[in-house]
């Protein structure tokens, strides 16, 4: 299973947000709906092997972790309206510190990065980090952020974590984890 | 300059689809939208050496292509809603068989593959060609079909093409333009 967590930092947590502007009134939700398509989607089939969480850091509810989970995701579509309106609905069921299913295979939970991190041992997604191309082993966990850089305190709490690259140029969060993908495609299958 | 083109078989060729309904109204506008995210963007950045074709050859108006210059545009995003409506303002712009500027950097003509290939040298990404990382060198343009196969008379109009795949798994247009620029990055600067 790999698994990939991106921090939405702007990330509105409650449904009033229109599907008409997920960049402005979703706090750039649609950097997080390109991640999920990324994650999870190969042509014509789902990346059964493969989770995403998305760490909904902004406004009015603190933070909220959606999970979308491969192996039992049904009724997903790859564009971004789609997946943002299977996340207002999501986000706006009641929920608590353990997730709740709250369509088939995505789930929602309170609490954000902290508690995430007490339960996967991430690497960071950096373009400063080891090449992934010449990394021994690829770990099967990996953070990334959205548009913004990570904050100070996430910094700190990530501090320790190993950091891999995917390539010379800044690149976009969805596009970075097409690239770790490719990765690890290739090593399962025996491509190098 | 690296150049990509993507047939869009089912992609609505005058404005009447609804920008809320890509996937459907627009003859999946939505996988077009996310490839001119995948051949333009950076992060906070533009590549300004790509360009990227759509080959819409949907209903009602006979193929048309629009190209978008990674030199020339300007006020692009990078969510899909806001380039399909980009979209769809130039698509209902009146043109000739000569590239015609309806956005700044955005440019549409009437005509479709045909033409394309008497103006360019395309290579074909398919997952049964070389991989691109083995290759002693790389094209500079690159032809990818969207959610459907090339039909058969376009396969006998590139049956000539050299192939190149990107990894083992079958992947969305999108994400495979992601790794060719990836690949292209890394020998520019000196990766690989």
């Amino acid at each position: 299973m790999t698994s990939f967590a991106i921090i939405g930092h702007l990330a509105r947590t409650d449904g009033g947000f229109s599907l008409n502007d997920l960049p402005g009134s979703g706090g750039r939700m649609d950097v997080l709906c390109r991640c999920v398509n990324a994650a999870l989607f190969l042509s014509h089939d789902l990346r059964r092997d493969a989770d995403c969480y998305l760490v909904l850091c902004g406004e009015p509810a603190g933070p909220k972790t959606v999970k979308f989970s491969g192996t039992l995701v049904r009724s997903l579509s790859p564009d971004e309206r789609s997946a943002a309106a299977l996340i207002k609905k999501v986000i706006d069921t009641p929920c608590g510190s353990e997730f709740r299913e709250a369509s088939q295979g995505v789930f929602i939970r309170k609490g954000g990065l902290e508690r995430l991190m007490s339960e996967h041992v991430f690497a960071v997604l950096d373009e400063k980090g080891t090449d992934v191309r010449n990394a021994v082993s690829l770990p099967d966990a990996f953070l990334l952020s959205d548009h913004m850089n990570f904050t100070e305190r996430e910094e700190t709490m990530i501090r320790n974590c190993p950091r891999y690259s995917v390539g010379p140029k800044c690149l976009h969060a969805d596009h970075t984890i097409t690239l770790v993908h490719n990765e690890m495609d290739r090593r399962t299958i025996g491509w190098r």
